[in-house]
């Protein structure tokens, strides 16, 4: 299930040589968001508490690194897209009404909704004010699009009324929407220095590696059991929320198979017998291969696009970063 | 109770002379949220049919008009003015769950809590892509920090958590950051094109503007049931927010008149007979008198800033607004 060659990757190798760097982009984060009324202050202490991986601003940094003439203002951009990446899942919690994210209560279970509305709406407003700040409108127009495709994509999956009609084509479209466009970005205003073919070929590399990154979230879903995160697994299918695997399994199931998967749909809480059931079925029909499958082609596209840079440490933390997220299992 | 030599004044006798700019607003508008994705252009519609008075267009293209020298751009800055206002009102519903707004039913009661928070997102972002296309700065610079005390002031909303405390110049505060900034701000994008001292002049004419506007905003709540809107009256009472009418009298009232206001705010659903009791003892305490001196008050201060100004038919429509909005009932 591993690429020839990538075994036993870890964040630690793509941030590695990131290190000082990520440092001061937390450190950027928390003069951004910082105010002083005591509700956003509180807010924003929990949100920079349950950070993430940093992803996306490691994506910036290498981006920025990559083109070789790497640019004091990225630490600011990487520092930005982190916050648009927070405000939209405090959002996305506030829709989905979540209550845990990453092994922590959400702003909606510790505040409010109210508060979770509201919050991201200021931080979005926050990152405004901060492209604003560097003087330059490309940063504001790209970031600006890609928040508007994120909104499209949640819609998108808002109104996915009949999940079991759901087409690839449209999936693919709704990851791409949700997912990618942030990732293309990170890497697009990373290179915003550099040659336009370069910058080009980095947004490319950052949409195929969010497409990637995302079908391997929605494949995780299915087979996190095996690994060592203790999540229950199945939860987008005990949601109804149909992704690859399912999408692929489909039209290759039998009437008898097919009933098991309608059954899931009308059930409000399934059991964990009847998701093991319906795992079992989209595993014996392929769906996992063929999601795996398509994630290794979306990062091969992604490789492809890094010729267009010039060989150095960062490029080769970039490639990396591909047999990582192909490998990760939480 | 209106101003000597204003009586009168109505809507059209400030717009008179923008009708066809402000139909060209209005077509600005449905052009920058145009979406091809169902959901959003029926959520678009919806929010369209229900557009109010283009009270902040208005004042763009008058700050614009008065400067002497107006800019083709004023019609996008006005229509980007009026998105931003109703991203707020749309997210401000889903925070308050009010299920009404102008009569009609709101995104939160016609669709979802859901849509509307992802809607707010999409005509917020729509609004920053358009002002990126102007390729200027500026209007991203002010419109952005009004967005983000938007945000404060609807967090400071959030946590009046003992009303009964709240003083005036908190009450200030949250309705410079709740609804003068953004008045402020549609008067200082039209005049972006003008002299240093005429913008800031503008600047602050929308600010008092702004502060009057919410105080008689909030008068009207208890006067309405003398007007013709057929509102009921006093529903910010039966929502337990204080407001200056009843900051001002608090003080003033006998411990027998201070023990129905606090049955007030210790009631659920307060009768109507308890809140007219409540709107006497307000009365009677010259709450409302203070709160109209006040509006006045501001507006004075508004109309002094217009003295930076040439005189021209756009100046003598922005000193009508101010009559307009003393003398506005609903």
């Amino acid at each position: 299930m591993t690429r020839p060659g990538t075994a036993g990757i870890g964040l630690a190798d793509i941030q590695g040589q990131l290190l000082p760097r990520l440092k001061d982009v937390r450190q950027e984060l928390r003069r951004i968001v910082e105010a002083d009324f005591d509700l956003i202050s509180l807010a924003n202490a929990h949100l920079l508490q349950m950070q993430g991986k940093m992803f996306r601003p490691t994506l910036v940094l290498l981006a920025d690194e990559a083109t070789g003439q790497p640019q004091p203002r990225a630490i600011t951009l990487a520092a930005v897209v982190e916050l648009i990446h927070l405000a939209t899942l405090v959002h996305d919690d506030s829709v989905d009404h979540s209550v845990l994210r990453r092994g922590m209560p959400t702003l909606n279970a510790l505040f409010s909704h109210q508060v979770s509305v509201i919050m991201g709406d200021y931080l979005y407003s926050r990152a405004v004010i901060e492209l604003v700040r560097l003087n330059d409108l490309e940063p504001l127009r790209i970031l600006g699009r890609v928040t508007n495709e994120m909104t499209v994509g949640e819609m998108r999956q808002l109104t996915a009324h009949d999940p079991l009609a759901f087409t690839e084509a449209e999936y693919d479209l709704l990851i791409r929407s949700k997912t990618a466009s942030l990732l293309s970005g990170a890497c697009e205003v990373g290179a915003l220095g550099a040659d336009p073919h370069v910058r080009a070929a980095l947004r490319r590399f950052g949409d195929h590696l969010g497409m990637a990154f995302q079908i391997i979230d929605d494949l995780i879903d299915y087979t996190e059991e095996e690994s060592t995160t203790g999540k229950p697994s199945g939860s987008d299918l005990r949601e109804h929320k149909v992704t690859l695997p399912l999408i692929h399994a489909l039209p290759r199931l039998n009437s008898g198979q097919r009933k098991v998967i309608d059954e899931l749909m009308a059930t409000a809480e399934p059991s964990d017998d009847l998701i093991g059931e319906v795992i079992a079925l989209v595993t014996g029909t392929g769906g996992l291969g063929y999601a795996r499958e398509r994630a290794h082609w979306f990062c091969d596209q992604a490789e492809a696009e890094l010729e267009a840079l010039p060989s150095s440490p960062a490029r080769e933390a970039l490639r990396m970063s591909l047999a990582y997220l192909l490998e990760r299992r939480s």
